[in-house]
């Protein structure tokens, strides 16, 4: 294969015929080594080609997991978690073979306890599914990636999305997790409590390990009251800077805005076309406001008049539901709306965060090095907590192109990482950002990831190849 | 030494004389041999004796703290992190002898980046010394366990406070730390964003890991805008479920109250005649609510008529800052007058945090269990979080109180557990709640953390007999 983003391969053995037996053995119909479902397996978000495992499970319990860990442990065969396929960074692809453990099955409530504000769920629930369950509490779950992720894989990734600004991250919301670790014990970190100081902070670790220490099975999250009154407003700008400086301006002054995300004119063009809505094609800040009515009207009355002082206009308000619902829906399908703009194409995003007073520059820098780009590139992203995505629509068969996108996308982090930024913040290191990772945290910070590693999973069979190498 | 509370010191052998030399070389005045220095740095305020460390070293650099590391590495010498002293569980005590490293004299701010909300201080700067340097901004920073601590020791036991249930713990809120690692190496974790996805999450397992994986040197946390409009309140309640239950609805209703303490009668007694208060003996909260105008107005509506519906009473507002300032010490002064009601004494507090839901069955609970106590106790705690302390005033040197009192603390940690809570909600686990860690974790959770352990620190150099045993 020569294609440009062809993956290493040389470490990959076939599945064991006595491992593939055991398994057959446990799974029944729930084992399979078909090309389609391998190749399903074998494919995320991100512009890697497939690159299949040689068989998948389809667990339906925190003890099928055990059995295909403690399985692949014996064969020393690579085990890779797989909840709904929608990584961005080749988290999920065999680059080394092995079993993928598919999750989606393993998708009931466990428990929800709506008087604590929190759930526990099997991995495989995503939060859309999650939210439908919980909505005759009068509780949410705000943290949204764009797609409709599984709670085990935007934990595995530490995800965060539109609502992060006034929600926080997986990093915030995960109270504990079940895990399966490399020697297929069960273990429960955290617990219901809201705060603990017992111990290493085990939880913290698995959110964000991308299936490189352990399974994990089952998550425990905060749910968050349906705020009394929410209203959701559109703003064009005449600049991609007076728009990101409304922003800043309305954190700076403590504004707890819930959502406040950015899109350059061919981030609404694509919108536009697919979502038919008739956007302005003007750098655009999509608002939305949580709390008590007078508080909501108090946040909207501050931010509204920072955004006309930077010449903000078409002040637009959706407070009825079913509006705001439209808009959202639109802004989460922008990636795909972009991908459209050109038949064919793959995305390469960029995923830099940097702190807030930087924000202005890093965006506009950003643009300046995409204004450079042979390929279509759009900009958007979760402006309130710095963090963006430069969205470069590339042809992945032709090597100029990536060459080229590979380059602006370097340029851009570089640029984050100087401005005390990091090179992702919510898509995770996968197999894109290992280069980046070691320039952001340095050699003597991965040591000690190297040695967690080594020390939870000493035969290196947890999602080989991911994070850094070894 | 006959104490209860004698610690082991088998593992203890004489500091060498090339380890002496080689630090005083470096250290001058600032190396420290002395029984009243030795003395100094081996007591906190726990109930354990005083257990001083062979030599104490002041460091005023985090170059100076790999010196000392480098030193001890070479001679396999103990070392121990020393802040403010402020611990409640043993950290600090050398069990098995070892070089105190005192943090207090690195007590610059090395940036105050006002823009970002965030601000780098050394380990040394304590959180009343960090508001007072950054008055100026507008922006405060909320973490206040009750004693003046340093925060590197904060970020050690992931330390929080009355202010946790609006802003969260040390968790939550420091975005980086440099630390020194048991090799010497100087590394910085996570950085200046407010979010990331890049890697393992060493910032918050040095957070809560007591110094046994490495020295915290210096610290990033995040400001907040000092609120438009702050109000404050004190209301009694005919029993403490009523009081309870007042903090557990609001919370359920998403009131985002900023602080809401309890205090049981016997603690006002002591408060009152410690701080020249004149409270009414009843079991009591302390609000206080943060936002714009409106919001905190809304806010206090709220509570105030659940409070009514359980029986509040002499709902009693202080708006004006030098009452609230008044009112807020008098509660961090809490501790030391309760220990105030029988001198002599010492305390031995417990630290639970439980699901809001069960809080009102384990503080009555906890209640009953200290009923049957021979010496004096008081109740009180961040009820907002589900954390709450039973403050158990023994004579340290009356062996059946060092029985009793323990076999109380116990039956309150064993229930919490039960409850799906925690042994510790903020104070850590250092020498006296190892078991309770097992029990909580689980053996299979504990292995993981001795691994991790083990891969920073081979040698078992830093802060050893702390968290678990190896």
């Amino acid at each position: 294969m020569n294609h440009p983003y062809a993956l290493q391969s040389t470490l990959k053995r076939p599945l064991p015929d006595a491992l593939a037996a055991r398994l057959r053995a446990h799974f029944g119909e729930r084992f399979s080594t078909a090309q389609a479902v391998r190749d399903h397996h074998g494919r995320d978000e991100s512009p890697f080609p497939v690159t299949p495992p040689d068989a998948v499970v389809f667990a339906e319990s925190t003890e099928d997991v055990v059995e295909a860990v403690n399985a692949c442990r014996e064969h020393q065969f690579p085990i890779i978690a797989y909840g709904a396929g929608s990584s961005l960074e080749g988290h999920l692809l065999a680059v080394q073979g092995g079993l993928t453990i598919d999750l989606s099955r393993m998708n009931r409530m466990v428990a929800v306890h709506a008087e604590d504000l929190n759930c526990t769920v099997q991995a495989g629930v995503t939060r859309k599914q999650l939210n439908a369950e919980i909505k005759d509490t009068g509780l949410f779950f705000p943290i949204d990636p764009g797609a409709d992720a599984s709670l085990g894989g935007m934990s595995a990734t530490r995800a965060s999305g539109t609502n992060a600004v006034r929600y926080g991250t997986m990093r915030e919301n995960v109270l504990g997790l079940t895990v399966v670790t490399a020697q297929g014990k069960v273990i429960r970190t955290g617990g219901r409590a809201k705060k603990s100081s017992a111990g290493y902070d085990l939880t913290r670790l698995f959110v964000g390990s991308e299936g490189t220490l352990g399974i994990i099975t089952e998550v425990t999250v905060k749910l968050y009251p349906v705020p009394e009154a929410m209203s959701a407003a559109v703003c064009n700008f005449p600049s991609l800077r007076d728009a990101v400086s409304t922003v800043i301006e309305s954190i700076q002054l403590g504004v707890p805005v819930a959502r406040s995300e950015f899109l350059d004119p061919i981030t609404i063009r694509a919108i536009n076309a697919h979502s038919h809505t008739t956007l302005r094609e003007a750098p655009t800040l999509f608002f939305e406001f949580h709390g008590s009515e007078s508080s909501v009207k108090d946040q909207a009355e501050i931010v509204q008049e920072i955004a006309r002082s930077k010449g903000g206009q078409d002040f637009e308000w959706a407070t009825q539901p079913e509006d705001r619902t439209r808009l959202w829906n639109a802004r989460h399908n922008a990636y795909f709306a972009c991908l459209q703009l050109r038949p064919g194409c793959r995305a390469i995003s960029t995923d830099t965060c940097v702190p807030i007073s930087r924000l202005a520059d890093s965006i506009t820098g950003a643009r300046a090095i995409l204004d450079t780009a042979h390929f279509p590139t759009a900009l958007l992203g979760h402006v309130g907590d710095g963090n963006f995505h430069a969205v470069l629509l590339i042809d992945p068969g032709n090597p100029q192109e990536v060459a080229e996108a590979e380059r602006l996308n370097d340029e851009i982090v570089r640029m984050a990482i100087a401005m005390d930024g990091t090179c992702t913040g919510e898509h995770g290191i996968g197999l894109h950002k290992i280069g980046f990772l070691v320039e952001e945290a340095g050699e003597d910070a991965i040591d000690l990831m190297r040695g967690i590693k080594r020390a939870f999973d000493p035969d290196g069979l947890l999602n080989p190849g991911k994070i850094f190498r070894l």
